[in-house]
């Protein structure tokens, strides 16, 4: 575990630019400020070529998709190519609307982003299948559990290689792999679930790690999945009785906010999966 | 008091589509995962029908009115009724602008809604008289209060009736009424009106009930408000002297998390007024 | 200092029109309510200039600038400006794209905003300068510290004249200037920094105080600048050891639900500078 990465975060301070949701853009905005990233959020076409040429990452998030900003999100990811600025795409909701669907995969497509964050639901969505989602969560079936693992990481690593991307699955276990190698995370909570916004927070965290380590990505991927999982885990301890997800939410950026690369590589749980 | 409605909503985790504004929409994804359910945010019009058709209930909240998300509201509401799926309508800012006033009508009359959640100035607008209005609060004369309750309670019903919706009227009390039937609800503290949300909260709450009670609207209308009332007291109790609105906002969304239909019994305080 | 405004907004309740951005409105609105004023947000042009006229402040911010809400922006701005109501524009980026750069410029030389609240290097943008930002930060060079004290109050007091407006500019020491006046507030805590949409929140704070003296500007914007910092610095003072940036921002707009006047009177820290 690259521990070190989240020191290198807090002394470069790099820019990310999200082009996200409005239902959690706050939190993404303060847990990229939690781990000691900048954030900003632009996503008109008339600057967010302009936005994302001055940033160190791109953050492209479907949550509440409108047809107006897929162009900025065009011409963010075209800049970013040009000028070498690492992508994640989380393709919030594919599976779930045709519109969705296929302006994830056109977004795949066209950006080639280095690191695709999502439920195996979109992730199978990407990866061809037709509908199979309903609102934001992955289908039942879908889930990625301790039984059903051996058969997922396979398929998991094979819509990575299909992809040409680091794809990161977050469930009950996580998934990241590049196609070659598959890590399983066993940090987090499932309390996790209750707090909207706990995908797009790590998609931003996975960005902000990224943008230091811009020549590995399946490394940035495991390290933001198990310090995303980790700040649940110990947010949780710190749950008063009358606590619930409000107060769980805010906790949980608290903990990035607090989180060591020492911490992180103490507490990181994972490890490889034959495929 | 039908305090089953909260396990049958933690049980069956229905998906409720809501249609929002974007200063309250992170509160109110929070609240509908507090009680259990699961929440989509979609407002393109090239999504809104199909996401609503995966949903069990949908909210359309004027909050921050985009002309652009009016064909969107259409849409998701076409295909509700198409689906029998119910509908909630909270016309927020109604007659405190033309726009707001007229597309509240609009929506009311091509729409609908099983329930109307607003507050009295806005159910006035909704049912004709012009302007009155000003910002996203009941003017002042419109305010029901225990001193003008009975002569109030007479006007809400009749609106109620002509608008052919449950109509959920909140405020100093509350009143909750089909036309023939009216509830006066005593649940709440007055510094709720100092969080913003709370009422764009409820509207939600009470999608995710009626989602599981269809064929109930007053029923399910009168629990969300005795519900949310009653979170705003629980949480209220557990206010520290250095805390304010933002920690009671975080408060209230715990004290639902924590409901239970037993609670919900216990502390509902409500009876019926002879209209 | 002017402690008494803190009563005015806490009496008069005014109305507060944002048109702002989506990754802090509800901050911004929280914010409002905690010093007791009522926000009000719309961005539709089809209704920005009624919802203005009714209100006794207007709050423009760029945070995250779209083509469509520009519009709605003048509509607001000339409203306001032909009935008397305050204007405080913050340039949220202005130098980090030629489109918000022009957009702030245009704003500015159209509406003449009574205040612009922002930090030094969007007020160079503002001045004339071309480019140097990135994101929404000030640049290093650009900040204002105790070494170039000095060197930035006649610098700062210059283009507010040039501007026409009075100047509020924050960061490690704030400058607050009509450009014959300068102070130096030294309330605030660097930590401000990692919680997103602060600053916004100090813009709307200024619009309630502006609500109240709409003669004073300079005493309107200093009040609110001290206020903010003080309400940082009690803020500060109740983190518990676990605590992060997301505990900080409740507590910051908890402090502002609790401020008095007599608290800002004896909290404030600022002195004249010599220009």
């Amino acid at each position: 575990m690259d521990g070190a990465v989240v020191e290198a975060v807090r002394q470069s301070a790099p820019l990310i630019h999200c082009i996200t949701n409005y239902v959690t853009a706050n939190d993404v905005a303060n847990l990229l400020l939690a781990i000691g990233a900048r954030p900003v959020m632009a996503d008109d076409p008339a600057e967010a070529a302009e936005i994302t040429l001055a940033a160190r990452g791109l953050c492209l998030n479907l949550g509440t998709l409108h047809s107006s900003s897929v162009p900025a999100m065009y011409a963010a990811g075209a800049a970013a190519a040009a000028k070498g600025i690492p992508l994640v795409l989380d393709p919030v909701g594919a599976g779930s609307s045709t519109f969705r669907t296929q302006t994830a995969r056109d977004l795949t497509r066209a950006l080639r982003p280095a690191v695709l964050r999502c439920n195996p639901t979109e992730l199978a969505a990407l990866a061809g299948r037709e509908g199979g989602g309903a609102g934001v969560d992955a289908a039942p079936a879908d889930r990625i559990t301790e039984a059903n693992l051996t058969d997922s990481a396979p398929r998991i690593a094979a819509q990575a290689r299909e992809l040409g991307a680091v794809v990161a699955v977050t469930g009950a276990v996580d998934l990241v792999t590049d196609g070659t190698v598959c890590y399983a995370v066993r940090n987090g909570r499932p309390e996790m679930g209750r707090v909207t916004g706990t995908g797009c927070q790590l998609s931003a965290l996975l960005t902000a790690f990224l943008s230091v380590r811009p020549d590995r990505p399946l490394e940035a991927a495991l390290g933001a999945v198990c310090a995303m999982g980790l700040a649940g885990e110990l947010a949780w301890g710190r749950m008063a009785p009358s606590d619930g997800n409000a107060a769980y939410r805010g906790r949980i950026i608290d903990a990035i906010y607090h989180l060591s690369g020492q911490a992180l590589e103490k507490g990181a749980r994972y490890e490889a999966i034959p495929l």
